[in-house]
């Protein structure tokens, strides 16, 4: 299977750096091959533990190292990145400190599974690396997540279960799902829609989040 | 310790019921305690599947049925009311089922975990419950979510970490919270913050869910 197929990956050119951050570690085929095929990782905080354990050494160590192990702390200690300021998260600092080496296309995994507001801050958070002119999603278990702005298209399978949370649009239409889409007030009003064919696209004035099921 | 202290149950008299969602099964102790302590259990779909396996007996099993085992569906068909239509999920069906018994004080366990767009739609489905006028939470192996509408006082321990997510407030301020809010425009906005000492209060004009965590 080519991973960075355009139902997977929404960008024209494949991931230069992988984020595992410090949720539950990935189970699924799809992050798991991200993972292994990274020639750059980037572990947030404590994820490096949960790495090393799965016998992978990470490129780098980024956070305000307050879950890290002390073994690790001082074994890896050379590729340690320690961020103290608490306005971002270590997510945040992760794709910040990416930017800075001028890698922009990014793979994050592990950023979801444990507490649920972890989940929705990282996942919100895409509209913001979004317009810091990354390329990023975000690959769970269960499908692959990233930020949109204005009108796109995208590739689907028939059937292909989709999710569309709207942040700032005003105008929100699809054409090629399953039920229409519409300027949506609550997030739960764009769950559970489906992709009827190969493609469907969206027209919005604003910036949203799309989850693709695998 | 008392389950439906203020700090975890943020409503007068405990709840009537529990609906057991079809997310990941709970393996903290509070969740655990609510579905051990209920006197009404009502299973969205497959969920029952999960109950059973643990040795409890639900009072009702509410879906589409697509999920349910076929055992478990021939077996308890008396206590089984299947709803096909697909303009809500298996967690509002079993609300909506709780309302026309007259039930409105409700504990919902197993709502997140798997699916993130299934985690998101679930807790971002409290603000319209509180509207249909229930006093509902979710518990999950984290904290606990409830939906709020314009000013509040919550009870809390020094230090608990709490989020604030804005649904539809135009006027957003916070007292005893370490981080001052505002009216958030993303999800991400309102997540990690701390509550300084025994109670926090959130001034508003709209919708907000509020998740504390343990």
């Amino acid at each position: 299977m080519c991973l960075y197929t355009p139902q997977y990956w929404p960008f024209s050119a494949p991931p230069e750096a992988t984020i595992l951050g410090n949720g539950e570690y990935p189970t699924h085929n799809i992050p798991l091959q991200i993972i292994e095929n990274s020639k750059y990782i980037v572990c947030c905080d404590g994820s490096a533990d949960k790495l090393l354990a799965h016998n992978v050494i990470p490129n780098l160590i980024v956070g305000d190292c307050d879950s890290v192990s002390s073994e690790v702390k001082h074994k890896y200690c050379d590729i340690i990145r320690q961020i103290n300021e608490q306005d971002t998260n270590d997510q945040t600092k992760a794709v910040k400190t990416l930017l800075s080496q001028n890698k922009k296309r990014i793979a994050i995994v592990g950023a979801t599974g444990n507490r649920e507001d972890h989940t929705i801050g990282n996942i919100a958070l895409l509209v913001e690396y979004n317009k810091m002119g990354t390329d990023i999603a975000i690959y769970t278990n269960y499908g692959v997540l990233f930020a949109c702005y204005g009108a796109q298209t995208f590739s689907s399978r028939p059937n292909q279960q989709i999710s569309i949370f709207n942040v700032s649009c005003k105008t929100l239409k699809s054409n090629g799902l399953t039920y229409q889409i519409y300027p949506f007030t609550n997030w739960w009003q764009g769950t559970l829609n489906n992709a009827y064919g190969n493609q469907f696209s969206i027209d919005a004035d604003g910036d949203y989040i799309v989850m693709i099921s695998y």
